[in-house]
């Protein structure tokens, strides 16, 4: 950060950046639980889940207020205003992680009928391990105002959407084995494309961080997100004999 | 909207609300192109939706940077700030709407290469059209700051999640029947679950120009959304025998 005397702007600023911070630590909790709740067919933590969503939307409508006050008091310029912009983009990001992870905690009912096979469960333990990965580093980065390490997070991406693509196969094959298992498998297969999701706005909050330090959009040499739209049925047989 | 002595506030706020009516008959139309593609299995067509979705982001960034530009010199206050408070909100609804379609355009080819049902085909297209009828209202709400049209509005959503729920069902239905109908239906699904997304986006809008206008929060007395979540084998096996 620029250095400042020190003024209400910095209190201001302050406040904001450790707001942040506390939401960034709920999202976490609330994505950790979520897939837990789900792999233990927790409905208690998944209820859990679903009640702290309530306050994590709060939280950015207030984190929204008082960054659109300070900017319009303060008028800051260059980088502090970029502090103000980049830390509204972040909590938006961090509200919608919180609701992906209140979406998964949604499916706890309806995927526990079923005992799912362990190569699945572990297959989602493991994307969301990745996507928490992810989140935590890009946390980081931000608490270090690091963009060069924002840079390298966007790039972990790749593993986690080659890892739901393998895990969207899987379900799909599962679910053409036996139509029994269809009904949770629809269930698990939206729980991953939330997961995936949450990797889409750690890349999303990385971008953000490399906007903040250098005043720049992060070059958009990779597509982000989903392969698995193009996925037909010849392409699951594949996976099937392979 | 209040009084004003014409001045450079309100030839910024001009610009910005004509980005908006922009942005939204581009998402509208992007919608609308994306089902169309999907129905018709139109690959071109579907490309075109994908193509487009780099401008509406585009545009996006830019209003969002105006915007903030516009707090920070003008200072505006009561309901001019929330009119460019507002503005960030809805462009940023209408930029993940355009998300949305773009996201099942890009399932196009996978749907194609089986023929789906009439029944299911109609469902989609009927569901979109209510999403579409949505989103419409809304901008016409925003258009003329009608914010009592604007709560009449949320209330359509309920009809969505309701058609959405029972697609959900006729899809599991149909993958249940005959497991080569997995692969396509759930890209279906997904596709589905998009539209319905639209509708939770209409919403948000409606509950923007209601804060536009009142400077209060609408009220909350309507959750949102997917009520699948909780659909186990025993609904579906219900709805199969209805």
């Amino acid at each position: 950060m620029e250095h400042h005397i020190v003024s209400s702007y910095d209190q201001e600023l302050k406040f904001i950046l450790r707001r942040i911070s506390e939401m960034g630590g709920q999202a976490e909790r609330m994505v950790e639980q979520s897939v837990a709740a789900l792999i233990r067919s927790d409905w208690g933590l998944a209820q859990a889940v679903v009640a702290d969503d309530v306050l994590l939307d709060a939280a950015q409508r207030e984190l929204d207020e008082r960054a659109i006050m300070t900017i319009a008091k303060r008028q800051p310029m260059a980088q502090d205003l970029r502090e103000i912009v980049g830390a509204i983009r972040i909590s938006n990001d961090l509200e919608r992680i919180g609701d992906l992870g209140k979406n998964i905690a949604k499916r706890v009912i309806a995927v526990h009928e079923h005992s799912q096979p362990v190569q699945l469960v572990r297959g989602i333990e493991h994307l969301s391990e990745l996507a928490l990965g992810q989140l935590k580093d890009v946390l980081d980065a931000y608490a270090t105002r690091d963009h060069v390490r924002a840079e390298a997070i966007r790039s972990g991406d790749e593993e986690i959407d080659a890892m739901y693509t393998s895990i969207f196969r899987e379900l799909l094959t599962y679910m053409m084995e036996d139509p029994r298992n269809i009904t949770a498998c629809t269930h698990l297969l939206f729980s991953a494309k939330n997961i995936e999701r949450i990797g889409d706005h750690a890349t999303n909050i990385a971008e953000t961080i490399y906007y903040i330090k250098t005043g720049n959009q992060m070059e958009t040499d990779r597509p982000k997100g989903d392969r698995t739209t193009s996925i037909s049925d010849a392409a699951v047989s594949g996976a099937q004999s392979a």
